[in-house]
């Protein structure tokens, strides 16, 4: 009996490894089609992905899995397995119920009317007029209300959306992050007013800084933070793209970034960003790659690690007092600057209409607004066409801020075009993690910042490594960052994070 | 019964799409292992393309095909198909039937062995020791005899060495072969004996040439060609690679080529070679892509298209007469050497140890060494023990060369440590149909040397398209190239080219 429960668990990690396989197979063609493809493949490349996901779906629901399922947790030896083997196994069962919930025909449908709806996008924005993709948002919506139908029954989520943002943030319904949102927007409120209230305001670092200046800072960077990229035994790499992204997994992890010549910060601190999350992803445990407990823990969990290292680390006094004269002397352009108009030029804090452009303050609060507003829409409670007048409300409420047309407003965004419900909130919930790894990190290395200062990434580095990466995904992200920090989700670490450094910056 | 029989052609066609997709996307996967992927990925990438074959390998067995072969081909419409119906059924029955003739433990103990044999060869070859990785090759042409045999049956080859080749160059039997080669052969020894006796030998082109330079002349080339990669709309891509290859279909074609400072003509010869390639591709019938009759033809074929623009038309005096002042723009490196310098170096004939080296005149003397030693293998004629010593001894009959070590000798290729057996002959029948395709093309089109002397290849190109290129897999190679050319297969009309190319050269 026992070894029956052996051989299936043995059977069952083989066919999720061929799941995890073919997925950085299908990671390999999509971050080539951003990179390398030549512009008239695009067709070809769409049925190889298409094909790619078929296969997927397919191996993803065959019954055998769900036979092994069910023998080992039938099997009495099903309790005396260890905790990661009971968790990958609830893992494998939460993935093939979630598969099998969705009929092919659905994922397919959904699959097409995502490709057509982003494509109309993509018209409405530039031509600035909702109009043009409106119906086919509302078909897309339509059948993503299916989708979270058909999930919520096998997640015994409450409701539609917490089905969806399940698929993000696992276990963290909406009633959750509502609290913690509350609690974070009553903070922000304060400290954004009294930001707005100083006199003295940032300089713009509006330097123009040749391309090549800017890569060999990028390669300086990764270097610094320990992403490797450029040694012979390499398991990253550097790309250009229009929009920075990650792809990969282990040890072929790729990141990419966009060099503006007038605007070299935008690199600067992409690259920090993306690198945080290709450090989360090479630093995975070895000992259980491919298996569903080497897997990353969530996106909230993967933005915590790219903010950490883009705002936390990257934009802290510490980082830049050693780092700046490096990179004053890959170019001359920034001979004149220096750290403090650097530090402040870099931590501008204004309320503002386009979430990817804004500050480490202000970005929660773009997130909070789209949260309310995926929640009312799944909940019916709006409608796609109140959508533009709904958005340009609450970033009059909010921000303070009038939207003069959509594409500044509620279609300056890819995700909804492209059927991701349920995402944002964890760009958000990365920040409210970050607070708590400070806090925890600051007692357990109560010397972090001055070790950082003097250039000493490794200590906190090896702290992330050991309490949040490699720890893969044997809990849930709200469990993980318990253990991790030992506080349950709490908005107020990152409040304190905020006050204190704006506070100094700004001197209030 | 006509409505069942075109329902069930679309499905087997459907089926088969899916296989040509599924082989782009691991030509993809491939081509990013040579050219993008960081070095620690190798056994992620292993796992990849071992897990995309195991699916392969499991859709093109599919029974499914079967049943709908069999039911397609008893059924009374069966005649009343079109041609091109026909056969793409026919493809599609062979491959299936080759396919399942192998079973899965074969295929993938010959991967395996062939993977593990050319990491040993690779060592072997460092260390000039054939003796260190000897067994395994032995294990490798065991299983491929094996594999040999079962195929035998499927295909009613007359021996194992013929159902081999059959999978590079179908239809074309061994006796054939040795038929045409020793044509080939009779006819190059009095050539060669020829030029080496001229007195007047070529000048080396040994100067330094910035790999920057290479790389503008690489771009000219392929857009001289017609190979775009430059547009906004291309479909092709130039990269790096320490060997040079071609990867792709249709709208995604890839070459690479190696950059020597201290020797350009690689670059120059290796990209035109590849180019040759990439054309066919490109060229391809758009209204079949994704069917059997949308492939190329042959191997063979293939080679001839890219010797084509490496040999016939890119070492001809006519296509150097534009071009050389064009490279000249590029670098003040070639700036003292005129035409007549520069192509009887491009055109050095001498009989030699390495076939990538090699002259388009002896090339194929050492594919028949190859042809004959593969014959006996299989035929069991010959051991892997004795290898050496037949190799050393057929290069001192035919080449008049004394191999002084194994890695210039029988361990420089990678193809047998690779299991690829049957493969050699198709370089050099390359050869063979480019003779006969420059007989065709020039009574077809008799200025078509000034035509390139002028700096028009259009009228080339378009014949290689029409005859050839457009043709996909509507014939097997040896009827293609009679439909192609009206003449059954010939040494001669290739034997003709070299004769009045380098007796006009070096003037006997």
């Amino acid at each position: 009996m026992i070894a029956d429960i052996n051989s299936a668990y043995k059977e069952l990690l083989s066919k999720t490894k061929d799941l995890a396989v073919l997925s950085t197979a299908e990671g390999i063609i999509h971050w080539d089609m951003e990179t390398m493809m030549p512009p008239k493949a695009i067709t070809q490349r769409s049925e190889q992905l298409a094909l790619l996901s078929r296969i997927h779906h397919k191996l993803g629901t065959d019954p055998e899995i769900g036979r092994l399922l069910d023998a080992i947790q039938k099997n009495v030896g099903y309790h005396a397995l260890a905790p990661e083997e009971k968790r990958n196994i609830y893992l494998i069962n939460k993935g093939y119920l979630e598969q099998t919930a969705l009929p092919e025909t659905l994922v397919s449908d959904i699959a097409m009317q995502g490709a057509v709806t982003v494509n109309l996008w993509k018209k409405a924005k530039a031509k600035k007029d909702f109009s043009i993709y409106k119906a086919d948002l509302k078909k897309l919506l339509d059948l993503s209300k299916q989708a979270a139908d058909n999930l919520m029954k096998v997640k015994q989520s409450k409701n539609r959306y917490d089905a969806l943002i399940d698929n993000f943030e696992p276990n963290m319904p909406s009633a959750t992050i509502n609290k913690t949102f509350s609690q974070l927007l009553n903070g922000l409120k304060p400290l954004i007013g009294k930001i707005e209230g100083c006199q003295n305001k940032p300089k713009t670092l509006d330097f123009t800084m040749p391309v090549e200046s800017q890569r060999r800072i990028a390669q300086l960077l990764t270097a610094k933070l320990g992403y490797d990229t450029q040694s012979t035994s390499a398991g990253g790499r550097v790309d250009e793209t229009e929009h920075p992204f990650t792809s990969g997994y282990y040890d072929d992890v790729r990141i990419t970034t966009h060099y503006y010549p007038n605007n070299f910060t935008s690199a600067i601190f992409s690259v920090l960003h993306e690198s945080g999350h290709a450090i989360y992803e090479q630093n995975l445990p070895q000992q259980w790659m491919y298996q569903p407990i080497g897997s990353p823990c969530s996106y909230g969990i993967h933005e915590s690690q790219s903010r950490f290292y883009e705002n936390i680390l990257g934009r802290s006094r510490e980082f830049w007092r050693g780092f700046l004269t490096q990179i004053q002397e890959v170019t001359p352009v920034l001979a004149a600057v220096d750290l403090d108009t650097f530090l402040y030029a870099v931590n501008r804090v204004a309320r503002s209409k386009i979430r990817i452009e804004a500050d480490e303050v202000t970005y929660s609060l773009h997130i909070i607004i789209r949260f309310e507003i995926e929640r009312d829409l799944f909940a019916d409670k709006i409608t796609v066409d109140e959508l533009p007048q709904v958005w340009n409300q609450k970033y009059a409420d909010y921000m303070d801020v009038e939207i003069s047309n959509d594409s500044e407003g509620v279609m300056q965004d890819t995700h909804w075009a492209s059927g991701l419900y349920g995402y944002f909130p964890s760009y958000a919930l990365g920040n409210i993690y970050d607070g708590q790894i400070i806090d925890a990190l600051t007692k357990s290395l109560p010397n972090w910042r001055s070790q950082i200062a003097e250039g000493q990434l490794e200590p906190v580095n090896q702290w992330l490594k050991v309490n949040i990466h490699s720890r893969g995904n044997l809990a849930d992200p709200e469990d993980l960052i318990k253990q991790a920090t030992g506080s349950p989700l709490d908005s107020k670490y990152f409040l304190n994070y905020l006050n204190e450094k704006y506070s100094a910056l700004y001197g209030f």
